[in-house]
């Protein structure tokens, strides 16, 4: 029997996760019971066997859904089936009061929760089924955010113990997958519920795009974020060495070095003007392009503007050669 | 009387564009007679009265359409009446044969002959009406090819003797500006032909990604592009300078240092080998982050893999210390 194709995609980038794992070693999967994270317990099984790594299930209950701990339950029974070799349920309670909204908040229950069940399971790797899908609906929500490559790089592919080796998957295929293995997978309501904005984003959004644009814009999406967390990382580092060149901090002469500064390409300094007012209190949420083009303005084209508001509330003002931030 | 809001918005950076002339200089203004330019044309005649600058409107008959000898009369007319010391028709064939597409063909006819007409006139600037909302639009469009940062940086804010000052002003304020001051805009049929994958974008794209991400999203589509054209101008001059101190020009031992290349970080290295295909030959059309993806793995992930094979056709080979990009 040959192995079905989309069996293949969802198993192929697994194995390369699992690469730097030795036998004995333990990887966790965090299994919904969505098709995602079926298709990939199934596969992480698969490809655990050869190189002899012992594979545990982990199944979060957010006790927000009526029959979430059935669901539970259901997901541990699917598991042992496949033959893991262990499933823990973990029960979170998602603090509704964080002022994260819903989603964020069960989501950083969620990451919590794993972390700490990895180290008590001496986990090497904690593997999440997002898909292609997920990253391309990720990267349009970071483009109603609007602030440049940084909210259209998508998720990480790897952070901590985590790693998402569906990145580069369609979810159709994880889909495919699950039905080819007999996997009966689970359809979240939440994942229909036009209140989400990712909901509205998959179901209405992606597709006017995929037909107006034609097909393979979820793809274009993935690439798209995968190239520009390349970029980020290096220029997020350079500003970061800018900063720290520019840094006078000699009281009473406190502040940003503005020769320095001024020296350096716009996209250096638009990053290092927006980090030192994040790290002088201004709320991320409403520290916009236009707040940080009128502090660069005070380095490269003064004519003696008095200073700039900035929120928090800063005030942004060029003094004896430095830029200072500093509260009005 | 207090000026209308959606006039002063169109005033106020066609006034800084014109901020480097000086009296008795010309300024031209690509006028189609659509709301965009001709509210930009009004505002160039009065932002141009102050300094002294002389005005001349251009608008050019592709010929492509049926009436467009009556609209370009039609726009002499309006321009004539509105102030401009001169207007001037072009008159364009477009080479429908060259293998670009018409839109593509028709621009590139357009740019050339208003380039031809700067120099007849001498004219320090020519003014484009692009606005914000084209800016959206060319940044979507470039999501769907989907090469990253490049892709999604939109037009350029000034190129050459060009500039497009209304980059960052919503198309309906110069609706309200035409409609402020009398003038009788042009709807341009081209403008809602569903042939046209802009007019999708415009027409059915962003209406569903405003109503379902909330408000704002061109605002943020335009900053986003404002952003990674200043990421992609630093990222693409470290990958030059990468390149020129990889580059081993010797014969027989022709290629790009590994060792140098190795130690550049993921985006500049990808970058590099972006470049080096195109130089060698591979069409822009073809070579996708797939094929750069291999080709870097030669370099920091080798384990003896024979060849790239990439379109053109080349072949990328690591051959004593050199990647080399060669015919086949």
């Amino acid at each position: 029997m040959t192995l079905h194709p989309s069996v293949a995609a969802v198993r192929l980038p697994v194995r390369a996760a699992l690469a730097g794992l030795a036998a004995g070693d333990t990887v966790a999967v965090a299994c919904s019971g969505g098709a995602d994270s079926l298709a990939l317990a199934s596969a992480t099984v698969f490809e655990a066997r050869r190189p002899g790594l012992r594979v545990v299930g982990v199944t979060v209950d957010h006790g927000l859904q009526e029959g979430s701990r059935e669901q539970a339950e259901r997901v541990v029974a699917q598991l042992a089936a496949m033959g893991v070799d262990e499933t823990l349920t973990a029960r979170v309670a998602v603090d509704v009061t964080s002022g994260l909204g819903p989603e964020a908040a069960a989501r950083e229950a969620r990451y919590a929760v794993l972390e700490q069940v990895a180290e008590h399971l001496g986990a090497r790797l904690v593997l999440l089924g997002h898909t292609l899908d997920d990253q391309a609906e990720t990267v349009l929500l970071g483009l109603a955010r609007g602030s440049g490559g940084r909210s259209l790089q998508g998720m990480r592919p790897a952070f901590g113990v985590f790693a998402r080796p569906l990145l580069g998957v369609r979810r159709s295929d994880t889909v495919t997958a699950c039905l080819v293995e007999g996997l009966e997978a689970w359809d979240d309501p939440h994942n229909h519920d036009p209140g989400y904005t990712r909901v509205r984003v998959r179901e209405r959004v992606l597709p006017v795009l995929e037909s107006e644009l034609g097909p393979g814009v979820a793809e274009a999406l993935a690439r798209t974020a995968g190239q520009l967390r390349e970029d980020t990382a290096l220029l997020d580092g350079l500003a970061g060495e800018a900063l720290a060149r520019a840094r006078r901090d000699a009281p009473p002469a406190a502040g940003l070095d503005v020769a320095t500064l001024a020296a350096e390409p716009p996209a250096i300094r638009h990053r290092v003007v927006h980090r030192a007012a994040l790290d002088a209190g201004a709320p991320a949420s409403e520290l916009g392009r236009d707040h940080v083009l009128a502090v660069d303005a005070l380095l490269v084209a003064w004519r003696g503007q008095k200073w700039i508001d900035l929120p928090g509330p800063l005030r942004a003002i060029r003094r004896d050669g430095l830029l200072v931030l500093e509260v009005p």
